[in-house]
């Protein structure tokens, strides 16, 4: 399964509501979070201050949907990459399936990878728990796949929890160095970050 | 050598001018650099606007200081871990070290490599390249240790480039969750990281 281009709409989204959170996230990248006003937002979109606060009550609110809902399809990528494996039981091919679809959606999704990874900090207290509470979930997908392949042997690395931050980070910061039209294109990334990955875990 | 807790004093910088640079890392950190302005800063010194214009004649003259310094600081640290193997012909003996003093910093250098990380986009032009240029000498030991290392034979990895990549971006996110009293100290996971990165460029 290829990682969507663009954030998966909402049902309960409009259009017009989709144009906001899209210039909303060019501004905070452009300028961060406590750099843009929704003066800025409205500017950027063309539109009144009235039609961004009649989508969105506030500038938190927008980077609450931001950071939701880019954390909620990532975490979707995976159980689909999950489903689709023929063996669920083989954790190499679990883990190079988690991997190859992880890259492929930061090759994607890099501006909301990097407004993920750069506005925590001003995420309200109740979005930030929601938003780590995604990203355990993510985790947990490849901590259970290093957990299962150790078990059985697959695996002979002997620190699966730094094993684990260090294949997810390497792997968030393609979105940082990726530029369409490289020297590789996505899907060999994805190839070429799998089979790092499973080297590093010593996989048999 | 382990890597410096605090960014080198430069012989030119004064005390005052090193609590400026602090003040400013913190605000830049807390609210970004466009969402930080001169008297933000000034009130968190504690001290008038003017005092801060005096040590420095811009924002942008503040963050080209944290960001030029702290890369330089990482590239001194990177160059002394060469100069100390005692053999320095052994590729994987120098890309571990390597990859010791690369995490070791980040653990101690959190919030400017937060800030490097997520404010390159508010850099001036001539400052960016700068920074741009440094941080290409940085990447160079690592690429140069692979490559080496490949001509020997020592590593057999296909996708030096991935690798190379693969290696300083997961050692470079080791700064956004280490947190002192972790599970690990800076020394165990700086261990694990070259043991990992070894693994993965499937070392001899």
């Amino acid at each position: 399964m290829n990682a969507p281009a663009k954030p998966t709409p909402r049902a309960e989204g409009s259009a017009s509501q989709e144009a906001v959170l899209l210039v909303a996230l060019k501004c905070f990248v452009e300028q961060g979070f406590h750099g843009t006003s929704m003066r800025d937002i409205a500017g950027a979109a063309g539109s009144s201050i009235a039609a961004i606060y009649y989508h969105f009550p506030s500038k938190a609110a927008l980077l609450r949907a931001i950071m939701t809902r880019v954390t909620e399809d990532l975490l979707a990528v995976l159980q689909q990459a999950k489903r689709d494996l023929p063996r669920k039981d083989d954790a190499a091919s679990l883990l190079a399936a988690l991997v190859r679809a992880y890259v492929r959606f930061h090759t994607e999704r890099r501006e909301e990878a990097f407004v993920g990874n750069s506005e925590l900090r001003s995420l309200e207290a109740d979005d930030l728990a929601h938003v780590i509470g995604l990203r355990d979930k993510v985790s947990a997908q490849f901590n259970d796949a290093i957990a299962t392949g150790l078990k059985r042997g697959v695996f002979t690395c002997e620190h699966p929890r730094e094993a684990g931050l260090a294949v997810m980070t390497m792997c968030t910061a393609v979105a940082n160095w990726y530029r369409p039209g490289g020297p590789a294109t996505p899907e060999q990334i994805a190839d070429r970050y799998a089979g790092l990955a499973l080297s590093m875990l010593r996989a048999k």
